[in-house]
């Protein structure tokens, strides 16, 4: 009995794990049908969201069953409830995909990154890339090492969304409103992604000292 | 010992109620910031961040303790689940009411808002401060009628965000780049907050039911 318990604790972080790289594979998608103006991409991500969201439930009602069965303590229930903390960062995390996702398509055939913009989204969704990344693998290998690096990904995410700004206001702008706009949302949703990969780490501090970081 | 446990559920549904009628508060508030350009209150709700940071902190804290000393089942456990997802609903509406404040601070002395955008700007807080109002109702009462009306509420969050853009993409825009960007960030704030309120009573759909609302 005991024995089955620990096995479902240990397979509720196999598929945190697994579910994080789908939630990776979803945004670095994204970001080539953004990029490459490739809506059959743009169009996969979005239909692939069901299949997130399932997973996601799975794994929360596995959560919730051990909760409500085996009345766990310590680490234990720290792990339980950080668990049903980071699915909702996923679930966000793939949403935000999605709207990515979107935009993509909405402009298509047109590209909906100008040339000029493409450097920073392109190095924007190389860091958010990389965030989540680290993120599977502080969940799967619980190393609070790598959390403390996740926080200096996010300050380079921040200089790159302030450069992004910079370049649509600098008043050489001459790519229209519309792009403006997309540009100034997708900034947003890769700082999104970004904000919930440092979440997910802060979770898994919090589940091995029993202390959350301060932000 | 069960009495006081029992007491201890009601503080924390309490206390959940308070910190969401600051958070709607907050938001008002920032809202004034914007569209009469009050630096005053613009610092006000910037400034109070950490007062509501620590009241979510508290219950947060209560509902672990119970969770770890009272080894609550059915709905005390959901519950107590409850409380932590919307917790995190809280903490991400309050975040939102600072982005809005701190754009009304940007462009200080200079309204944030030009006056074509100021109705659909002043619309959309109305829907999402009517939505936090719902959202604290419903955690309060367990009102599931009004979780089904919250979801009404949020289509017409969703029109107005639409007419936002389509102002802001008539090719007629002549307020500049800037307030495009801003407007179609706040149009998105506020968007976020009505989602945190309907995700709110949608837990406590699932609190009651057993049952996660199809979204």
């Amino acid at each position: 009995m005991r024995d089955q318990y620990y096995e479902q604790l240990d397979q509720i972080v196999d598929e945190l794990v697994l579910i994080t790289d789908r939630v990776r594979t979803a945004v670095a998608a994204a970001t080539t049908a953004l990029l490459d103006t490739d809506i059959a991409t743009a169009e996969r991500v979005i239909g692939a969201e069901t299949t997130i969201e399932q997973s996601i439930d799975e794994v929360e009602e596995r959560a919730l069953v051990l909760l409500a069965t085996q009345q766990p303590v310590a680490t234990d229930l720290r792990q339980l409830v950080s668990t049903l903390r980071m699915t909702a960062d996923l679930q966000r995390m793939s949403a935000l995909a999605i709207h990515v996702s979107k935009i993509a398509r909405r402009r298509a055939p047109e590209p909906a990154v100008p040339l000029p913009a493409q450097p920073l989204i392109r190095a924007m969704a190389k860091v958010a890339d990389s965030m989540i990344g680290s993120a599977a693998r502080i969940v799967s290998e619980r190393d609070l090492g790598a959390a403390a690096d996740l926080e200096v990904e996010d300050d380079e995410m921040d200089r790159l969304r302030k450069d992004l700004f910079r370049l649509l206001l600098d008043g050489e702008w001459d790519h229209g409103i519309d792009s403006a706009i997309d540009l100034a949302l997708l900034g947003r949703y890769y700082e999104r992604v970004g904000d919930h990969a440092v979440n997910m780490a802060r979770r898994v501090v919090y589940l091995v000292t029993g202390e959350l970081p301060v932000a």
